[in-house]
């Protein structure tokens, strides 16, 4: 029963997630669904990318959160686009969800827009948002075994950004360790030490990879 | 509908857990609920924890990932009794998982049963596994701000450990606020800073706090 239910949940949205994934083809928008732990450094990580490349590309959000619009309001500092959507509760965001405050949005004025889900690591994973490419955060803090642990994100995501490296000095976590296992769930999985303190290290990278997803999205 | 479903499994799940409630009454064993993001430290507390107090308290651990038995094998080797529950997919624990394993523990010769749930600050908090307390941890890593924005686990859980203090002079973190946050999701909330490492700053209130809670429940 309990299956039953869970599996017409997950199709359900999964059509509102074929729609979206028309919608944003149409308007040619990058869509990226970004989910991570609490306190990965989701947020963090688009304050920055949404200053470095403000010159350059025209960039929305969309921020789930349980509670609170804080982030909405971090992340409209930088002067993007945001809508909040609170899930009072609920554990991840999906398809209806991101339907209802998709019309918000300039659309055809956006080159990419970023979902930053719930922080948790286990269940938006299973709810399409229409996006293009999950992208997969891991603080250094969290510990090296996770995507092991965890394996259905990294098995899914295209990117995984491996943040907070200015931690490493201080904590036992292991880049090596942490890439092998993310790399056992999935082999063609992009992995990218970063941090968005200080310099923003390796987020050139990052920035490359946001470049190039979205030229092949348009190619 | 969804809510229906949803409303009925956790009413499910509350006569179950109530049915373990009794079990551990009886037994007098003091059954706390460890709950939080991944990496926040509940397994690296339970080595440090079981290590500590063995000589003085009898101790036994349900361990709940998605997937391996990592953590179980990290916890054995301190030569507590551990049994191990895979949900693969599943993003928390519930009574009728705890009631599966039960008879494999001597519940007689236990004074502590510590059930470490999967990594999660959203989904655990709902289904009650039969505990006296929820223990809730928070890694300084993940921001002060985290109990306001997944306040539900803050405001039902008996004691807050806020761990990895060892990392405070690398993080921006204010022990303070994430206390005040804690809060006002919580007045009665035992908030205690600790670090697993070292010296094992702080872990002395911990067990003291675990002493007295065990001396009330056979009160």
């Amino acid at each position: 029963m309990e299956i039953e239910v869970g599996r017409s949940l997950l199709e359900g949205n999964e059509r509102r997630a074929a729609e979206l994934v028309g919608i944003f083809r149409e308007a040619g928008v990058l869509a990226l669904n970004l989910i991570s732990s609490p306190g990965a450094g989701k947020t963090s990580l688009l304050e920055r990318t949404l200053k470095d490349l403000a010159p350059e590309l025209r960039m929305a959000v969309i921020e789930g959160d349980l509670q609170t619009d804080n982030d909405a309001r971090r992340v409209a500092a930088s002067g993007a686009r945001v809508e909040q959507i609170n899930t009072y509760g609920g554990c991840h965001l999906d398809a209806a969800q991101i339907h209802e405050v998709l019309p918000r949005f300039d659309l055809r004025g956006t080159d990419i827009l970023f979902i930053e889900n719930v922080g948790n690591l286990v269940c938006p994973v299973e709810f399409h948002c229409g996006e293009d490419h999950k992208v997969a955060l891991l603080s250094v803090a969290e510990g090296d075994d996770k995507p092991e642990k965890y394996p259905l994100l990294f098995h899914l995501a295209s990117v995984l950004l491996l943040n907070k490296i200015d931690l490493l000095p201080y904590v036992d976590f292991d880049p090596l360790r942490a890439e092998r296992f993310a790399k056992a769930a999935n082999q063609g999985l992009r992995v990218l030490p970063v941090s968005c303190r200080g310099e923003g290290q390796g987020l050139a990278a990052w920035y490359d990879w946001l470049r190039e997803a979205l030229r092949d999205k348009r190619r």
